[in-house]
């Protein structure tokens, strides 16, 4: 079967309704356990010692001291590891080899009876380093004569190799047609260059973890992640484990949005916990989040579109520099990918050059890459849509992707909801609403791939008629619920009959991550095909039951069904009846399903921010924000309504405020929610959410995600309308107040100066 | 299938081998969780306050003081249940209704910050009771003018009721032939009464759970237990929640032998933590565990066996009396069903009773109802083939069953192999060596149905090629070894590369307690067929990598191989192969299988032990012992030797010296180690345990359940060689040496008479 031909258009009982949340009394209550709850019984502290120099060569670690010190029971470096690794780059960043390539970057950890003692012991702990200079915008990195990180590296994907070391690590490149042929075609080019702050994913709960690692090689690891499965993968290379020695538990996960998709502190417990020979509570500082987990990479980029007067864009060229952090992998690819994926280009190129500097190694962000390359082009159409005097929307609209586009990364689209979300946007009451003195409107448009990727479900009827599912992926974002919500629908029982947990890595079969709004499509498809199994089964039970053939039983509204009149005059039996029986009529019944899922349903949405600059002091506030988004099918409303919302506000954050300041040697100066400022309640107005459904065809209900996509418009939303409101194009993120008033200033100046 | 034509004959690699056992190093260094060793934050102490009495009327809690004593959150009482449920008596033992009927009776509980201010609470609540008199006898209970515990109580089974109530539950009546004209038949009829006293199955690790259960119905509870699934089965009725909603784990477990079949502490607990909102943790004292967790029944039993001058039984009665403390259930039903099991009758009846009395509602004990039987027809089978002057192997050779026997509780036989145990008992060198002053010879044989029962499994196989392997059957006896080794097996990889784990109730479908000797049999059965599904999934892969059918590859060796050279010239591919090329072939590889099981074979065991009697102080001791049992297929003959030992142990503790002594108003007098005296290793010589192989044809490998068999002949082995020794015939255990040495001195002075 083709990805393509799953949808089944249906009515549906349970889904789309609005069920209480599954794990709300559990968090106002306190008794969800997050990854700090657990402990055992013999349990040490494990505390990690981070270089406070942004790039070093580490010439010597003395541990004698600590090793000394009393409740000491196990100091690790780098040496307590695998020494033949897949994943080096990840062992790199838990633990410092031959260099510390970043503030923060850990070179040590000890495990002692209590904090306060492994505290004492990290101070008694030697490290002899040899200072480097150090670079951490991305321009700069990728100057001539800048500091090197790695000595080998080379660039990947560029055809001149040079002999000399680089911090570029890889060069991307996607499009089709022939650009300057189009630029040739064009009446009018914008060429800008931007650069966006490195953020970060801000979860409230710090990266936490017991680990527990016989000598033997077996052990347990409980920790908050977003994917146990591939922590399970990291950390069985980065020890020398066979995975199926190491048992993995996802806790409750106090956010993640990306930050949680890899290990930091996993590999260091095991190891500490290897060496002493007891458990191993790690749980990380606010300051080492900030300094030493990933946050999104900062940005450097240049667009240029050419289009005729009526607005048919011609060409499109984007350049986009990310920096990564200390190693390579920062998303440019998909920022490079998804670029002008709004658009219906014929000649379009993007080129992606992923850069190393001396900063924390970058981990997913909501969407990774795609807000920072929004920021730039979206900017770029705004002005376009100015200097034309076109509408904004109509400008889009008409330029959109629509099934059978080309995409600028390479497929053609099936359906796809982009013009729905613009047209809705067009309609909404909210873009015709009056505005008052200093304020503006701005819009722009989000795109998100999804995924879709491995996923194991399995589902058991209980005796007593409730049904367990269990799931691989942690449930960030309501999963739990919307999964139970198509289990409910397929078994035509109550929402409340079904319990969603989430399995640990040696009971159910492999996971992906819980990353690419993946989970509502993935682990539903897998989780809709369990219950027909076990629907299945029990048509099976049925047919024994009444002595009929299987195939002459149906499963209908949370019964077998003789399949017509001709094959028997029975009385359905619900799934309770069977699930009652089930001992004497073959055992347990259970549904399971294993899948490597395509068709995730790529994601478009149109966000409307309404903002009131401060002329004083620079200051924009959000005076309305709507996030118009196709989530394909929304299982359950209020969990799509949050996702819109808190990827508004993340990108807001992002938009004015929150950024990553580093001083002339590399260290981070606003390691704090103190200094690093995310929007609270009170910053924002309630954002409207409004959902539009055109059914992804590669999922038998349409879902699509929507976790990711929202994140993508509100910097260039937010930029576009400051640059209504106050006749400034801002090409920097964050839009803080001082550089916003600057930008005023020089407005002020130069009309002044006329 | 039929379950008798499940036998496949084959060459082992890795089942018969004997690997190191994978739970040995987290048992030896502490790593092991065992029931106490969870915590949570914010978590409560339990404490439950118990009845004083045998037999009382509650009148009146009165738990206000207790209440308001700081830092206590919660008192329960019965009220504190669901009203209407299912498993009325688990529920009257758990938390007493309007009587407390035994010493030790859980009456109300408290849920407080620590122990000691939870053990305060407890002093402050005032119980009024109107005490009545007690029964703790089981002829003494079956008596007219005894006292009732339940005043609605008739006898199940019974052709004429009475209206008068009854201490007699349940009558059963099992055999065939007419044992009637059988007698008259007989040359020598022997007919004698026996007595055997209450036991504790002995382990070491006290009840403890931890439990959390929010008003919403959702809960999860951690703790030692031989079966969760029946735990949230009995926790969900009691405490009025779906099954679904209730996750159940089962933590290490420090021994259980049957007595962990059941739920005592854990509804307790979760009604603690629901009323208080607050995670609770109870760990029960051994005096707790002798008091009011369940024992195995005292019994009273008259055996009546008559025989040809050859031999020949021609015909055989028993009246089986037990006490299964104060509600129904004693195991006088497999007593009963068991006790001529090992011979081939054509006249045969057995009468069982089951009765309460004012004790702690007995659970299940190894073989349970077993060892009683045995000991009583054992004995009379050794006295007359002393009055035949036959040996005692020989008389039962005679009369042994065999393939074609029909068994006295009703199925014929298929292979069996008890003639196989005589026979290599009676060639063992120790049946044949010489014995010193004061020492005696004692066989006696033992019989045990051995179950199958509900079971699910899941196989997930990993991306670096290792499997795990997800079992509901918590491992009380080295399951995780030999379930991974049958998986090895049949996987064709190496025993490490395997690891076993039990899952809990939500991420595996059902399974039945472990219990009746099943899980070797059972869970390796569906292991086996799960294995076996995985590697047709394998098979699938491989075919699609090399583009042929499906049909066209098989599993051999731990690889993926063409059928034939005709399906084309492909390099096999190996496990590990096709684990890494997974996520392009279709995703996670996995293997899941759930059954019934049916088939699980009977098991026979005949034992000889050496014993030297004291003569001043009646002591019996254990200078040989050697085990000769049926283990249908040994997949880790280590194991299976150690519960051939363990059995033998257990039971000679039995006979010897263990026993419940209540005083005359029904308080139990040795509620802890020291004075209730189990073996140990310095009482002991090493058990010889000798392995014998006859195939259950229920079972692909063979297998059979070891666990139990063990421990049913001991007693009659025991007594009849303390019989050889000192020629006192005892026919009440536990053998003593005060009682042993009032026999010896009755036949002193009965000869002094002569």
């Amino acid at each position: 079967m083709s990805s393509n031909d799953r949808f089944e258009s249906r009515e549906f009982k349970v889904v789309g309704t609005r069920p209480l949340r599954p794990d709300g009394l559990d968090k106002v209550t306190g008794k969800a356990q997050f990854g700090a709850d657990v402990t055992a019984p013999g349990m040490l502290h494990g505390a990690i010692l981070r270089s406070p120099h942004a790039h070093a060569i580490i010439k010597k670690i003395d541990t004698k001291q600590a090793e000394k010190l009393e409740g000491v029971h196990a100091v690790v470096t780098r040496t307590d590891f695998a020494k033949d690794v897949d994943n080096t780059d990840v062992l790199d960043n838990c633990m410092a080899g031959e260099k510390a390539l970043y503030d923060g970057h850990a070179v040590a950890a000890v495990a002692a009876t209590s904090p306060s003692v492994a505290r004492k012991a990290m101070k008694l702990i030697k490290v002899t380093y040899k200072v480097l200079p150090a670079v951490t915008d991305v321009d700069m990195a990728m100057g001539a004569d800048a500091p090197i990180l790695h000595d080998g590296m080379q660039t990947e994907g560029l055809e001149k190799k040079s002999r000399k070391p680089t911090n570029i690590a890889q060069r991307h490149e996607f499009g089709h047609g022939d650009v300057d042929a189009g630029f040739k075609q064009a009446d009018l080019i914008v060429e800008r260059s931007f650069t966006t702050e490195a953020t970060h994913q801000g979860y409230i709960e710090p990266h936490a973890c017991l680990a527990n690692l016989g000598r033997d090689g077996r052990g347990e690891l409980w920790c908050c992640t977003q994917g146990h499965y591939y922590v399970r993968e990291l950390c069985a290379d980065l020890l020398g484990l066979d995975e199926s020695q190491l048992r993995v538990t996802a806790s409750e996960i106090g956010g993640g949005f990306g930050g949680k998709t890899t290990v930091f502190i996993e590999p260091v417990a095991l190891a500490l916990a290897r060496k002493s020979g007891r458990p191993v509570k790690i749980v990380m500082s606010r300051n080492e989040v900030f300094r030493a987990s990933g946050p999104t990479s900062s940005s450097s980029i240049d667009v240029k579109i050419g289009v005729k007067n009526d607005g048919t864009i011609t060409a499109a060229f984007a350049d986009l520099r990310y920096q990564g952090g200390a190693y390579p992998g920062s998303p440019v690819e998909f920022g490079a990918m998804s670029a002008f994926a709004c658009y219906n280009l014929e000649n379009v190129k993007t080129i992606g050059w992923d850069v190393v500097a001396n900063r924390p190694k970058q981990a997913a962000y909501r969407a990774p890459g795609a807000p920072m390359a929004a920021f730039a082009i979206e900017s770029v159409v705004d002005e376009i849509a100015g200097k034309l005097r076109m509408d904004p929307i109509d400008l889009r609209l008409k330029n959109a992707a629509a099934a059978g586009t080309k995409a600028s990364f390479g497929p053609v689209y099936s359906d796809i909801g982009l013009i729905r979300t613009l047209e809705a946007a067009k309609n909404h009451p909210h873009y015709s609403a009056p505005l008052g003195p200093n304020q503006g409107r701005g819009i722009a448009c989000g795109f998100w791939f999804n995924f879709g990727g491995q996923t194991s479900v399995s589902l058991t009827v209980n005796a007593d008629g409730t049904v367990g599912v269990a799931v691989g992926t942690p449930d960030i974002g309501g999963s739990r619920a919307s999964i139970s919500q198509m289990v409910a629908e397929e078994l035509g029982i109550e929402y409340s009959q079904v319990r969603a947990l989430i399995a640990d890595t040696a009971t159910l079969g492999f996971n992906d991550v819980t990353d690419g709004s993946r989970v509502t499509f993935a682990t539903g498809l897998a989780a809709i095909e369990a219950a027909r199994n076990a629907a299945k089964i029990m048509c099976e039970r049925a047919a024994k039951t009444w002595g009929i053939p299987s195939d002459a039983v149906v499963w209908e509204d949370g019964h077998a069904k003789p399949v017509s009149s001709n094959a028997g005059d029975f009385e359905p039996l619900s799934l309770k009846d069977i699930a009652a029986s089930a001992a004497n009529t073959g055992g347990p019944i259970a549904g399971h399903y294993e899948i490597n899922a395509d068709g995730a349903g790529v994601s478009f949405s149109t966000h409307i921010a309404d903002v009131e600059m401060d002329p004083e002091t620079g200051r924009a506030e959000i005076k309305r924000y709507t996030v118009f988004q196709d989530a394909g099918k929304a299982i359950h409303p209020s969990y799509v309504e949050g996702q819109f919302q808190g990827g508004a506000v993340q990108g807001i954050g992002w938009a004015l405020n929150e950024e990553y300041i580093y001083n002339k040697d590399g260290q981070l100066q606003n390691a704090g929610f103190l200094d690093y400022r995310i929007p609270v309640a009170s910053d924002l107005p309630m954002i409207d959410a409004v959902i539009l459904e055109v059914p992804n065809p590669g999922h038998p209900y349409g879902v699509r995600g929507v976790g990711e996509t929202s994140i993508v418009p509100p910097l260039a939303t937010v930029a576009n309308a400051i640059s209504a409101a106050a006749g400034v194009r801002m090409t920097s993120i964050p839009m803080s107040p001082p550089k916003v008033l600057e930008a005023l200033d020089s407005v002020l100046i130069a009309e002044a100066a006329e």
